[in-house]
């Protein structure tokens, strides 16, 4: 019991991990914990546009645990392709000391989890990578393009790096968002 | 599709419900988008602590949706009981209102993990209670009791108000708790 309750309480940092998305109407920064939640909630949402049948049970757990290495790394956009291999590496290492407070099979299951999602080889993993790719491009249509702007994303460079994986995960919601990245485009609410 | 991009959105107010603990090493409060996250990584390794056996998948989907309805109601502390029936009814007006936005199979499926955890009745909803129950406490016992002192909340009334659930769905849990809520006064953590 000592060890789960050192393990949920190292997962509290999660709430301090922020990303580039601002929640619609804040003044401040999308942390990375909000976002699992968020996400877990967008695929059981979407269950019946996924690609290939799933179940989506694994897909929530998946989600659940996908950032938890964000603890030791911070969180990374997914425009920044430069030193991928050593984050992931780092990412690795930080979930293996987190989950590793738990006893063995508990950590093991959650590994087991992370590494599937990472690896992205399972309809379950695509579909997971799909809603991940995708929560901060409804954010962003719903915001006028606020960290795209802020960064210094242009729309080519989103089209590129979230298309495939939402498409592979979720066609149908490429099918939605493609004319409205396009409108988005008209509009300016893109950087670079 | 368009329903899904609306309620996904409505969604992102909850991470604009604030509760009465901060995250450790945080100078903020809690909000109830990244608790829910947590509850649902607390249920998640307190499986094997279960009083009964349970399909943790389906904790997971409850603690996932519990808190919804405060994006209407906000949150109330568990040990305001005044006015609770009217609280109550809100949030199913609330959650009613805010699933209703959904393709109707998918509306009814989160209603029914809502209304499960409500009504407490099934073993799952009872494990799901414990960990909702316990999650505050574990924060605040490792922040020196700062939402107890701040609303000032003695240590029978926690006993009182947390105990009992938490015993229900998970009695390991709460034998692991009574020592350290004990520490907890002596340490003068509590309000009141």
């Amino acid at each position: 019991m000592e060890r789960i309750v050192e393990f949920i309480l190292e997962l509290d940092k999660l709430k301090g991990v922020t990303r580039k998305n601002r929640p619609l109407g804040l003044d401040r920064y999308e942390n990375s914990a909000e976002h699992s939640w968020q996400l877990a909630m967008l695929a059981t949402s979407l269950l019946a546009y996924a690609a290939e049948p799933i179940d989506i049970d694994r897909v929530v757990a998946m989600l659940l645990v996908h950032d938890i290495g964000e603890i030791d790394t911070g969180d990374t956009s997914v425009y920044i392709e430069e030193g991928l291999a050593d984050r992931k590496a780092a990412e690795l290492a930080a979930v293996n000391r987190i989950f590793g407070k738990l006893p063995p099979a508990q950590a093991e299951r959650l590994l087991g989890l992370w590494l599937e999602f990472e690896q992205g080889e399972t309809a379950e993993a695509r579909f997971a990578h799909a809603a991940d790719r995708a929560m901060p491009v409804l954010l962003n249509l719903a915001n006028q393009g606020q960290s795209w702007r802020e960064c210094g994303i242009s729309h080519a460079r989103v089209v590129e790096r979230v298309g495939p994986p939402i498409q592979a995960g979720c066609p149908a919601l490429w099918d939605y968002l493609v004319p409205r990245l396009e409108h988005a485009r008209q509009q300016g609410w893109f950087g670079a």
